[in-house]
């Protein structure tokens, strides 16, 4: 492998990093771009949701050997705790075999994999923003303003890992024959906090993701080392319930009272929180192709941003990585082909999770209160105990194998037919306790075929 | 109504020519802004595909007057005239009433419109390029280049009608919660020429639409006013067949002597134009919203660019310029109402014909040459003749009427389905010249409801 190819790297957030660290590996020069300062310089909190690493992730960070060292920063989540109006909570484990997603401070994880990059030697330029890319000449001009003369970095390779709204795309969107698109929900989000008791204990079970569904909106806890829980209301812009109906403190304090009153006494900072913390948006956006010949590719949200209702925003970046690491390893210095066959790859995988968390927003809001809902999830797991060979819910495809996501789209999509017409079923809550039960799945598997 | 609000138009094509006609007619100042010198000082050919204006498009030009003005550059197409393999042609009537739709050439009827809007009182300002668009200022940063000092044009309302690659929707774009999609086909197009005879008259005949569908590709040729024919040619970009594939003059030759033999003869500078003239891209473009508060709004291909196949992106985009007619007309000096009501009546309309013209294409390059779907065509005509109130063709909704685009598109997916259940009617291409072929669409339509 020829490594004397000068690398830059835009955006030192969770997937430009990690992408740093594996070209360092590789025995590249990096350099890593980011507008902002450097992380573990500054304050990191109150727009962010905290992130669940599950067993894609967890693959991309022992590929370079650094997933011990940021299990020491995650809480092992084995189960969703939902909680109802009355403030009764139900739980729902995660994996047929007991399988755990970790939750981890977005700022933290940032600050680790920028160490570990550090360590690895790649070379920082925080602070530096890029106005424009030159594609063919693989060259970023940067400076203070755009109407100010730029200074120009030039480099063989570009890598794109600047999120959602990425720099380097928007030149590509330029190009003719650039598929693109961007998606906005008309639910926001705000952070909001639960402190740690006195004693540094959490108030919540910490090995727990706690949801409060409500349909139209949701609340949702996530454990921090700390004792505290980082909360995420999910909500619409407008309308009855909405951020804009809700602002004051009257509005607030009624609007937690009528539907998350079991959290409500753990929220001591709640108003000042939601009065000071921004209101985020959440996009989904698409593109193709994702690379320009042998000089730029995009990984991450850059390439496809996704809603955060699956839980596999990080998860499906770091596959990139992953992805990229072994087609450079195996490309023999072809980055033509390199970068084909990345986007080839990956390319269906970033649509079909798209697509796949598009769909568990419904399924976050309002299917996991449903009684219904949850007896098909009984059944699944009850099946799955029994002919492990022949099925694996979809929840357990995501996120603990590494089953490409296009993959399971379609299997789910299979799977999920079958169980609209198990739950048909007339006596369906009478039998399904029995080994009735089994019959009928293997039935109708038998009839889709 | 205040006609003291200063008004710029970005665009000088048809969309901003008509609406500055029609702001000029409601007595507003109005400032017309194109990038290009002004189209009636240059040679304005050879990247084209003529234009089809029908109902909607009539209509448009009729509220200020214009139609007949127009009426006379425009050349009458009653029928489709497919040609197949072999030159044989097959006539289809457009409409069930003998309507036609009319032939002009775009350069001939752009001019033709800014002479018209000069004649209207619009001040113009061609050759001005527009770098940067404040919004909320309503200010068109204007100059020779990016980096140089820009001069700052401020305005009261700026309409954008600078087509599918839009500056002001550019900066649209950056806003949150801006929904934006770009999503080019694999397929291109080039513009070709068939001269008239020597005597001034047509080689073929000039009141047909000719099509030489070939499934993958197609050929069309519409006429002129001067003898000629105005030919597009749809190829894939790369693949067997394509522009990548066929370049030099055998292989241009022998494409056109293989798929469009008859028409080869009257084409005596095929392979000069195909080698001269640039192979362009076919875009559809779908945003929302349409407008930023009572300030700027986005009208034809800057709101919603189509792909060309149901010939309706010039009169779609005049369809937008009469609906903020009656919306200005009407609102009372209330921009924000104005706006917000234009986009809500045009938006579902945008969508639904995009979808319509994507559709189209595959009717126009495979089914056109279908004998089935000409059978099709037939029995719905000859029911349309019996039952007038009860069926209108989708082709004859899109293009002979000015009901609104997603009712036509609601109607056509209805009848679509019913028409499909027709034709599976084991005996179909016995019965349908009978009685009978009444009994049985009034019963599909019967089940349908």
């Amino acid at each position: 492998m020829q490594t004397d190819k000068k690398i830059a790297v835009v955006g030192a957030g969770l997937v430009g990093g990690l992408l740093a660290i594996h070209l360092r590996k590789l025995g590249y020069p990096v350099v890593l771009y980011d507008r902002s300062p450097d992380i573990r310089t500054i304050d990191f909190s109150g727009k962010s949701i905290n992130l669940a690493v599950s067993t894609r992730g967890w693959n991309a960070l022992q590929t370079v050997g650094i997933d011990e060292e940021i299990m020491k920063i995650a809480i092992p989540m084995d189960k969703r705790a939902i909680h109802n109006l009355e403030g009764e909570i139900t739980l729902q484990p995660y994996g047929v075999n007991g399988e755990a997603i970790y939750s981890v401070s977005r700022g933290e994880l940032n600050r680790k994999i920028i160490d570990i990059a550090e360590r690895f030697g790649t070379k920082f330029k925080f602070q530096h923003k890029i106005w424009d890319v030159s594609l063919e000449d693989t060259t970023l001009y940067i400076g203070q303003n755009e109407r100010e003369s730029l200074d120009a970095h030039k480099y063989d390779i570009i890598f794109g890992a600047d999120g959602a709204f990425s720099k380097i795309r928007q030149r590509m969107q330029k190009l003719n024959r650039f598929n693109y698109s961007q998606y906005f929900l008309s639910i926001g989000y705000k952070e909001l906090r639960i402190p740690p008791k006195d004693d540094g204990t959490h108030f919540l079970d910490p090995n727990s993701f706690h949801i409060w569904p409500r349909k139209d909106y949701m609340l949702i806890a996530l454990p921090n080392l700390d004792g505290s829980f980082t909360c995420t209301l999910f909500l619409p812009f407008e309308g009855k319930n909405s951020f804009e109906s809700i602002q004051d403190e009257n509005q607030i304090i009624h609007f937690f009272e009528k539907n998350f009153k079991d959290a409500l006494p753990f929220m001591p900072t709640l108003v000042e929180d939601f009065q000071k913390n921004p209101t985020s948006s959440l996009v989904t956006t698409q593109c193709f192709p994702w690379i320009y010949k042998d000089k730029v590719a995009l990984l991450g949200d850059a390439a496809h941003a996704i809603v955060p209702f699956y839980g596999q925003g990080m998860n499906a970046g770091f596959e990139d990585v992953t992805e990229m690491y072994h087609q450079i390893l195996n490309g023999q210095d072809d980055w033509s082909k390199i970068f084909n066959n990345y986007q080839l790859k990956r390319k269906p995988n970033g649509d079909a999770i798209a697509e796949l968390s598009f769909r568990n927003f419904k399924e976050m809001g309002t299917d996991t209160a449903d009684e219904m809902f949850l007896l098909q999830k009984k059944i699944e797991a009850k099946y799955t105990k029994k002919y492990p060979e022949r099925w694996l819910p979809l929840y357990d495809r995501v996120s603990f194998s590494l089953q490409p996501y296009h993959e399971v789209l379609d299997i789910g999509n299979k799977q999920r037919a079958i169980m609209e017409e198990v739950m048909q079923h007339p006596n369906i809550k009478e039998i399904w306790e029995t080994d009735e039960i089994y019959e009928i799945i293997n039935e109708k598997i038998k009839n889709a075929d």
